[in-house]
């Protein structure tokens, strides 16, 4: 089905560290060729194996301050001290393409979009449990113990917002989780008012 | 995940006649271990292949009648002439047992249940034209051709009813259809307040 006279739907997805939501994003993009994936500005430094402009547009705090007073974000937040933005003007662009649009946001940004109604498909995914978000953080190898703490205080405000997102995805096991994922994509794209073009004309 | 102690999902999935709603809710209940088929009561006289008690439970207009006065149907609605009718207590009991349940019923029945503001996901499964509808009809080859033509006056009738409902298949193709249908019931099975008791506890 072509979708592309229709306007694309936003899907927002928001976890605490190590749930895996980046993953599980990247798996949708790849599957999905209607997808595409935001790519965000950030102020934090790159980690071993990201890239600019596939991963993020990393830019100094300066630049970020001016896009900010420009309005040329989405979305944006301080997350660990650091600056994270979504591009307004690109994701305007692709939804009006027809494409769909994954964000991979915090949930400071997704509550910042849902505050000004914008119109989008919220979904947390969740560890299974503390501990395991514990492991994953250890076993990425890029964080402190301390740094894990925090990270872990903040997973567990995080969870306590879970509730208000429109679905919830716990990563226990990956392949499990990204069709949950999948399977969320395609229900939304037959919701009743986005088929309407397609039904027989009678 | 284990359900069971959740109260079920039920799904109502309706289509004009030729749409091929009936193959598809029977593959979901093969897929999905924990969906449960309503099986309705109706009037009609069982057609080649039909099985008392797996189709339908074939009474007589008379028996219909009773249980309609003792208000056993959840809804009920007449059909090309014959009675159609779902058992209120059994799809209750499998629902309070965190069973999924489908109903496979017409328009008229499925906004009676609407109407009476019973929790549920609507789902319209339409033919991707009246022509194609027409065809698989024939290929059935159990209507005259008179009988196709009020089946498809009724299908016209019935597509301005889709809009109302919160999801719209276009059958197509049975493969992407079931995909779909598969889709819209894992979906429901995460939406955030049915996700609450699987949350990491905080």
């Amino acid at each position: 089905m072509d979708r592309r006279e229709e306007r694309g739907i936003m899907f927002i997805v928001s976890a605490p560290s190590g749930a895996g939501k980046t993953t599980l994003c990247r798996m949708a993009v790849e599957h999905f060729k209607d997808i595409r994936f935001s790519i965000s500005y950030t102020t934090r430094s790159p980690r071993k194996g990201e890239e600019e402009g596939r991963d993020y547009h990393f830019v100094s705090e300066a630049t970020f301050k001016e896009m900010l007073e420009r309005g040329d974000f989405l979305e944006w937040a301080e997350v660990h001290g650091y600056f994270y933005g979504t591009p307004k003007d690109e994701v305007e662009r692709m939804l009006k393409e027809g494409h769909d649009v994954i964000l991979d946001i915090d949930v400071q940004g997704a509550k910042q979009i849902k505050s000004k109604g914008k119109e989008g498909v919220y979904i947390f995914i969740a560890p299974p449990s503390l501990e395991v978000c514990r492991e994953r953080l250890r076993k990425r190898g890029v964080d402190s113990e301390e740094e894990i703490d925090r990270r872990l205080e903040n997973a567990k405000k995080e969870l306590a917002e879970a509730l208000w997102y429109d679905y919830i995805i716990i990563n226990d096991r990956l392949e499990d989780a990204f069709e949950r994922l999948k399977a969320i994509i395609l229900a939304e794209k037959s919701r009743a008012f986005r088929m309407r073009p397609f039904l027989p004309k009678i």
